[in-house]
């Protein structure tokens, strides 16, 4: 069998809002489905509040064990957004003003007839040594230091700088995912799909259950990153179906 | 000033297809909210997938940390639901079949002329030692060993597990929160915002910006646990504001 290519990542969403629930996160689904489309296994998510410590730990918990970090959340101009500090503190370096981000969004503010206020200063400090990633919408732009990148938590934001990001991103090999509707519940199911995962170690078989209108149906996914495998595996469920049918 | 009572706990939410992006969650708000309700400080939350050393290290990390853990999802009939297992793990305990749970299982698909396969009596093991919660949706119920509770994952289902918890938790003081709507960006307030915060330590005061047809607003909640100090902290804002428009 050839070598395949794994690439992992984990996000890091950052916000009171998000854990007191006044806020609904949007990101995490975005991001998983952007980095599973570059082939990018999306391998843990955590989300911490605005609180430096739980950010310093997560932030050096991820960032060792997988190949990109992301994060969300709290690069805004106000006192309760320490993303960039943080992360700084993680990596032990200073957090002080980017000279390019400061020029640019000097300018950006002057274009606007707008004050480019200490508040908004803030938002133009990095991680020394730290690259910028482009912010389109707002200016105030994400950043880059090694394999973390802290974006902005306002998911329009959040997306455009995605997009800014990708081209720098070495995917892996893709992922296939085949579904397979299944007119039964689980618990009909469930015992032979355990023995056609064992006779496909190389696919991943999942089942998710749906509950409608009082009845189950499953729909049972079955993925993994070679073509021929998935097609087997598709098959013999297939075949497990018309048996359980008859 | 008397002493307040914080209760914390973590979420941690299991499965593959949340990870790849297939599925989006829907419980995190769910259960963000609902302890927010009862004065409970929901303060991580962990993302992992189907996988037994990556459940065993976030439940043993959490469990120890926080007052409460709430899991969900991975408790069906099929090979890829492993908590239950992996969470007999992470407290060295065998994952057993409950006498409870398979007596009451058992009967439930007899009345239903449905078999009780297999796959569907993996659902009645929990590590030893456990307490059942209460199903009333499809009957396999959830878990509860020590302060960790094993929902599923099917939100319909978790959200009435989360109802036949809430009896057996202690809540805290409950966080009063208060909003003020500003109708000017983060930059323009943040600095005033941020001497506010310092002056009134025991609030927590968070701004949360709105993006919409090209224009910035902010929303400026102040959160406590002290009803006069949350009014005194909104008074300010208040004061600001009027200074701003000016």
């Amino acid at each position: 069998m050839s070598e395949i290519k794994i690439v992992t990542a984990a996000m890091l969403v950052i916000g009171d809002e998000i854990l007191s629930g006044r806020t609904k996160d949007k990101n995490i689904g975005f991001v998983a489905d952007y980095l599973t489309g570059m082939g990018i296994d999306l391998s843990e998510v955590r989300i911490v509040p605005d609180d430096k410590d739980a950010i310093v730990e997560a932030v050096n918990a991820l960032r060792h064990r997988y190949d990109y970090v992301f994060t969300t959340g709290g690069i805004g101009p106000t006192h309760d957004d320490i993303t960039a500090e943080s992360i700084s503190q993680a990596f032990g370096v200073p957090c002080e003003p980017h000279p390019k981000a400061m020029r640019e969004m000097a300018q950006y503010y002057e274009s606007r007839n707008m004050e480019f206020t200490e508040a908004r200063q803030r938002m133009a400090r990095t991680p020394k040594g730290a690259e910028l990633i482009d912010n389109p919408i707002s200016k105030a732009p994400g950043i880059r230091i090694q394999n973390v990148h802290i974006m902005a938590g306002v998911p329009q934001i959040m997306q455009a700088m995605m997009d800014a990001i990708a081209p720098t991103l070495k995917g892996g090999q893709k992922i296939i995912s085949q579904v397979v509707d299944c007119p039964y519940g689980e618990g009909t199911v469930g015992g032979p799909l355990g023995k056609i995962q064992d006779n496909h170690p190389d696919t991943m078989i999942g089942s998710y259950p749906r509950y409608e209108d009082g009845a189950y149906s499953t729909q049972i996914v079955v993925r993994g990153r070679d073509q021929i495998a998935v097609a087997l595996a598709i098959k013999d469920v297939q075949n497990m179906l018309k048996n359980v049918m008859l």
